[in-house]
């Protein structure tokens, strides 16, 4: 008798990375005994708590030394970049606007909604905002802040990595002119943490934001570097936990899974610069190759695993839909702002033209994606491509281009 | 041959529940697959988002019905009460104090940090704060709220049930006294969820806090009940999160779990109420044989879970030490302080005199103590008063006590 079912191996490919991570395994695996046998709350004296504050004593040590903190500085557990955001906004505003010391502070206009929404609610309160262009590969340049800062600020806040476009910001140089300027420098990097080195030593930064579940940590967990400890007032009042920076139970398994991820993120950091970046810049290519499209910013400034294209013809929802069904997972932009379904604003702020800002789409990779797994993606894009341009009001379809 | 090795059965008790409790097993098998393959960011429009975003639809469903919230109201979920009650003292401050509505907030003074330390900050700030005495049982009681309040109060925060002492607030009373005087109420109700029955439309709060990790639910998780979801200014600015009320990628795990966590504490409330209870009573009435031991509160009026002695002539870590010794888990008073090794400021509260203070012994229970752990306890705390006061340099040991 013959087997009629042919059994098919179904390719899931995952390349939405930068909206949230699969858990690195080993994470894990070194997570669920905080779940289980070991819940003391490390602030206890017994030996439940003894146990769980050895691990987090350790993990803590893994997290300084993957950003290269060292012992003057602080590494306070929060429970994502978006607390951290909002903590070193409204601790700024608290310590150093209120009180009339100084009265700017100095953003860009492509951050994540947890900076630009905090800076609006700022602003309500009359705290006066200025948020720097970008040039049309989408970063904020030395030259722009240098011209926009006085001595009136008292922060820039510049991301290090934007999640849609995955381009590199200037980090040290920026961080320099702020400091020139008796300003302090935060740096969002939520999207350069396990993407590229991080070390806040060389760079200079004065606090910078990180989210556990962007580099294959868990979700709900992440934390703020402050340089030299330096004071600013807390978010979260009450208790002595994190000495005082950061009240509230302590969520030792999400910490400890955090430091691993991290620690493994870093150790990955040449295969993610070798082998991600080739698959990266592979598919790509593949994109470019059909005709009318076009990616945004030169691949050598950007972290190794993000492409933001632009699809002519093609609506990024309706691209969506097609890879969804292909078991393909990708997105338009920040999952943040996906339920809203706006055209994308990073687009918007590099000029592109409101047809090109409703076309996006983001592909994100990480360390587990395979060349089978691109190769799929590819063949799936070129399918969509093809059949959506052929419905599609807006865009004059050319058999010639078929793929 | 004989073997000399006896086998014995060694018993880790643990009695300090009200620090944190083990996460119940349910929840963490629910977990599992949202640590695992089900990783998606539930605002993903493909179908890793999809699928966690229905998980998170059920154990929002959960929330609502365990609390009995109903659909005009809000739950939001934070990272632990510490937030929800940081959000509640700010978000009232910048939407009717710094706006000149009201002046005021009158908490108690037996408030966890989170409350009391965010008060502080308030006043700081130019916020008048009162702070309730409580009576010799630790309750604040609403003859003392009847006095204290005018149309000045813009909210009445005071907690469900006392961390420490385990005593329950009369919170209906108290939250219609706020509203009769045109303040909103709000309850940290971290000590109560779990252990007595919660309904918010009953007792009439408009503000809620819980924190997963005391109900058996996971670390890192909470929420915010807010009535008829009136605006309270964010503490977590960013993007549409949650209706827009708190920023950050949502910890779908610790979510699943902590409503599984919620609903099975309610399914075990009428055991909590008796089978804990007992055994509650039956550890109380043991310490209460042994001469010079005091409990604080009426137990009709406490929790069930919940004891606060003071034992006369032990130092409170002295026993903490011994017990440890025995594989027992317990707490001077709160584990938020523990480590700062002060006097419990709840016995200083009810006007207990300094050397009462310092031999404080809280011990809580969960559904998940036995009768045989409660056995083994009673005899080591015995033990270990018996030692301890035979050296202690404050008390006249006399042989008769030996028990």
């Amino acid at each position: 008798m013959i087997n009629f079912v042919k059994k098919v191996k179904i390719l899931r490919v995952y390349l939405d990375n930068n909206a949230t991570t699969m858990l690195d395994p080993e994470a894990y695996e070194l997570m669920v005994p905080f779940l289980k046998e070991n819940y003391g709350n490390p602030n206890s004296l017994h030996n439940w708590g003894r146990n769980t504050h050895k691990a987090l004593a350790n993990a803590m040590d893994q997290i300084y030394d993957c950003i290269n903190a060292n012992n003057n500085d602080d590494v306070v557990i929060t429970s994502c970049a978006t607390e951290s955001n909002n903590w070193v906004l409204k601790g700024i505003y608290f310590d150093q606007i209120l009180s009339g010391k100084k009265r700017r502070i100095i953003t860009s206009s492509v951050e994540h909604p947890a900076i630009t929404a905090t800076c609006a609610f700022l602003e309500s309160l009359g705290v006066e905002i200025s948020y720097l262009p970008v040039n049309n590969e989408g970063i904020v340049t030395p030259e722009v802040l240098r011209e926009a800062i006085s001595d009136d600020v008292a922060l820039v806040s510049i991301m290090w990595a934007n999640n849609e476009t995955g381009m590199i910001f200037p980090i040290k140089e920026l961080a320099a002119i702020a400091h020139e300027n008796g300003a302090l420098f935060h740096t969002d990097a939520v999207q350069a943490v396990g993407k590229i080195k991080i070390n806040v030593q060389d760079v200079g930064v004065d606090f910078l934001s990180f989210s556990a579940h962007k580099f294959h940590g868990p979700k709900g967990v992440g934390g703020l570097f402050i340089k030299d400890s330096m004071p600013l007032t807390s978010l979260f009042h009450g208790g002595e936990h994190m000495g005082g920076r950061r009240s509230g139970t302590l969520n030792v398994a999400g910490i400890v899974a955090m430091a691993k991820a991290m620690e493994n993120a870093v150790k990955f950091l040449p295969y993610e610069l070798n082998h991600i970046s080739r698959l990266r810049d592979k598919l790509e290519d593949a994109l470019l190759q059909i005709p009318d499209v076009y990616v945004v910013g030169d691949r050598k400034n950007r972290v190794p695993n993000t492409i933001l294209a632009s699809i002519k013809g093609v609506e990024g929802e309706a691209m969506l839909w097609d890879l969804n069904q292909a078991e393909i997972a990708a997105s338009t932009g920040s999952a943040c702002a996906s339920v809203t379904l706006e055209s994308n604003p990073i687009l918007e702020a590099i000029g592109a033209d409101k047809e090109l800002a409703h076309t996006a789409l983001r592909l994100s990779l990480s360390r587990f994606n395979t060349e089978e797994e691109i190769d799929y993606a590819i063949e799936k894009i070129k399918t969509a491509t093809l059949r959506l341009r052929a419905i599609s009001s807006s865009y004059a379809y050319s058999p010639q281009t078929k793929g």
